[in-house]
């Protein structure tokens, strides 16, 4: 069983769907809730994790139609739910303090999730130490960091956390982090939020990287955005939307295509891709003007889970 | 006969040549020089251009290695090179005026070539008219403008460029965009010169918004690089990658593909495309380091043509 | 009479009446609504226009603190305010066609508005040629063009935007520009309005250069933001502060400074200004996110002013 | 004795010499080297420390044309001057381990030049670890950070870089910071290397947030660049350049201001800011473009003094 392309849990779910697998293990539940959609899976066997190529865990995503990204009182009704959602994940006392990390690289947009979250959320712990008279009571000591990718910092991210989990010692972390996924329209228009911390390697051992409660010590709320469709997803769904285009200049190949289930297709197609491509990415013509909104989501969205009773106008003050 | 999904003249005729057509009219000559090859493709007749998607003209492509891009004597001789080809193709006067438009939308970092060009580029004409004591023998009026996507300002480039040489009246027009390509080498790595100007629909009509000689009235050269691959070409390579792998699992699959030649697949492809692909498009990783690099190329390239014994520290006195 | 360094008119009618000068010919009316403090000046006569140094006409300026500035229903609510003020000045018919021309250097951030403004207009004109079925009744045809710099283009903005204006035919222009105040607090926590056109030399003739219905032969409104104060602003202020520090060790200096008036002090400071001050400017630290912020007010108030019936999350769909 | 407001020890230097005081304890030598003019100052006694505001320690100083900062054999040569003299300061072993730290907050640009610096070093600490066979002989362990400002991160960069230091173990670190100085001549004009790290509060106790030896255990060199001058300076500077206008007007002013000496002078004006300006800077308008380029300087100095027998082709190949 190999590595599904895509970081969201509910696609993961919905491929053995289609391949007709059978699935033990694996609980979803969805709601419509403020003009999102929201799916809640849960893994909770190890054959399940195997099958999903996900460690057990709980898995929320919130679904969203893209014109709920800008200002007004769809997008404030999405920040909302996006924050009970974490909420729901996250088991927070009055007094926890908490440390966001994003991750990715600042310099290539679908990757620039984490840092651009990370510069608009309400940051207070130095608050809490130097002007505590700022603070209004709900309040939580949050302190963030982007700590780069290891192309460019030369350190894995999982040392530079740990070295400022140890300064910190924070109760929870929380990781921010772009994602794959497989299906165009999700691209930009679903938050992930997950219990799971962020594994490479999917829950296969590995644990020195993961940024996890194995290795940080504290809970780890991961929370995604997918920003990227990597090239063989791409290449599949142009065969497969081929194959059912009965031309007669490719009947013999349509007929051979249609004998391949969906799933030996891509693992084929993954196995063939040519090397050069792998320093290429699939995404929106427009992802520097999403990432911005969608970035403003997640953040608001972490704000409003980690601070009670804040309103818009005071994020816009304390993150001026 | 249909549009190639690419820019530049010389994979139109790679093209060509891989399927063995019959191709008149067309000469190429190739050169290596200071660590460039340099592609010299000529379209001569009616019938070529119709083969080609491309109008009958002089297109020149200067490809080097990743690593000329940035500072050293490679990249030094390189902007030399680029300059010298540009040259060729524009016939200045002394006096000559000349007006360069760098096209695109500089939000969307692959189309943000033309943009990024314009602001690295020695511009002179207010000078000349209040300045003169600041300009040395051989510089030459130049006056630039990128003046945004039609999706952006509601207007046709060629709308806004008639009106801006109308008031100008420069001698000859510089064209400067991002281009498509086939090929994952020649990404970022390549600068085709031409001197068709930019004419939307490839030599078949639609005078109305070409950049062009025909519709500007001034001799128009195009200078482009190519930033993107499209879905199609990309699922093209790995399909053909995939039907030269003959694993047992998809054998007829492989049997039908190698029935079929390449253009007739890219053709077939091409047609079922799924519309939500429409959005996406297919750059390398680091697409912002590149461009940022390749646009100082250009506007080096065209520097060094447009001024006479000018010195990279001159360029960096009058671009400051 | 000197020009003022303010391009608010009410900062310059302040001084003047600090200044306890004469004043006949214009009158203001002061304001307070959803939030936000308006005053609406005018000029009426040509003695007043040389005593204030700004051309006759009607200017509005619409102060409001700055948290107001990002999401929430405070920032709703000034945007309608911004519009509401803006279309009282402009007299559209249902099929008006505007131009929206957005000055200034992208690249020099405060002075960035007029750019970034432009990019989050609701931009019509291309769609009522190819796309009407997405427009909405009440709409109406919106261009827009950010020209860039003389330093940058080599052309003068008047020119080039001459040269658009004679192929698009506007009914009215709305020129977005950065400003100049007197006054810290008013920096990026004010929108100015008036219909008299950007005229550089503030109504002394010099007709030319002018963006106003003199040299454009439509209406012209201008709208602007104070994002900069120069450095005699800055010292004057220092200087004054100092002149109340009745220290000992100052004691002559403070009865000298008290002896001057302020407007002989400041004239005095202006032609002392060492000359390589001149490339220097003083901006708020956090001026990137406050342009973001006002861009983004300046941008809706503009789109609520032109499109009727408009909701925030209509201006996402367009916008995106 | 306060603090001056510069950072430079050269500055402090000279108003020590213009104010006529007595001063030992403190050398300066100065040369002129590839185009640049270095000034070498060393703070050898507690009470030159106290008088010059420096802790004891070396203060290089390379000053340079402006456009000796991109392209051409000026700008290669001056990379090398600035790696010569940041050499002399670190004592390398050949398998020396380095983390360099830049300070600043990316998004406001004239305090960026430490993330931007980091974004352009070849890092290679991973290469160590995973692709050994890429690394040339002479090349060192080189790893590095941007951790963001207390405002941001809600800690104290001390604390985030001690953590990583006991995850990394450096055997020296290099902090990259802008820096403010008083004449506008050296504003991006200078690089300042020193040996003493960054200790907030000048060498004044509060030995806890500090970056150097004492905190972190390892030596630290800071390099820093000065893009900022504060109101004050300007003010003096205006003050000054007017006392010396002798106008009728301005009589008895200037004659109370060639009273006071430079110093006082500016003293009593420090004490007299109004502290609405305390969120002001003041900055060069092309500071975006000069941020640019200096930290460019900046970055190959630290690499070609990192790595031995290093190319700017190399350079361009290991930041791609």
């Amino acid at each position: 069983m190999q590595l599904k392309r895509t970081d969201l849990a509910i696609e993961a779910h919905e491929m053995l769907m289609e391949a007709a697998q059978e699935l033990s293990g694996v609980s979803v539940q969805q709601e419509d809730k403020g003009g999102a959609h929201i799916a809640r899976v849960s893994i909770e066997t190890l054959r399940a994790q195997t099958q999903m190529g996900k460690p057990i865990g709980r898995y929320i995503t919130v679904e969203f139609p893209e014109a709920d990204l800008s200002e007004g009182d769809a997008y404030e009704a999405l920040c909302k739910v996006v924050a009970e959602e974490l909420s729901s994940l996250l088991s927070l006392q009055k007094n926890s303090k908490i440390l966001v990390v994003g991750l990715g690289n600042r310099n290539i947009t679908p990757d620039a999730l984490g840092p651009k979250v990370i510069e608009k959320l309400v940051v207070t712990r130095h608050l809490f130490s130097y002007m505590p008279e700022v603070l209004s009571d709900g309040m939580r000591s949050v302190c963030a960091i982007a700590p780069g990718v290891l192309g460019l910092t030369g350190m894995e991210t999982e040392e530079v956390i740990r070295g400022v989990v140890d300064k910190v010692r924070p109760d929870a972390v929380i990781v921010v982090d772009a994602l794959a996924a497989r299906s165009t329209a999700r691209i930009s228009a679903t938050v992930q939020i997950c219990d799971t911390g962020i594994s490479p390697g999917a829950g296969v051992g590995n644990k020195r990287k993961a940024l996890d409660k194995g290795s940080l010590g504290v809970p780890v709320i991961a929370v995604g955005v997918p920003t990227v469709i990597d090239a063989v997803t791409i290449s599949a769904d142009v065969l497969e939307s081929a194959s059912k285009n009965g031309e007669d200049t490719a009947e013999s190949l349509s007929a051979a295509l249609s004998e391949m289930d969906a799933e030996a297709k891509q693992d084929w197609l993954r196995r063939s891709v040519p090397g050069e491509l792998s320093g290429f990415i699939v995404t929106p013509k427009d992802v520097d003007l999403l990432l911005d909104r969608v970035s403003k989501l997640v953040a608001n969205g972490i704000n409003f889970a980690l601070h009670q009773n804040l309103s818009f106008e005071d994020i816009a003050l304390y993150t001026s």
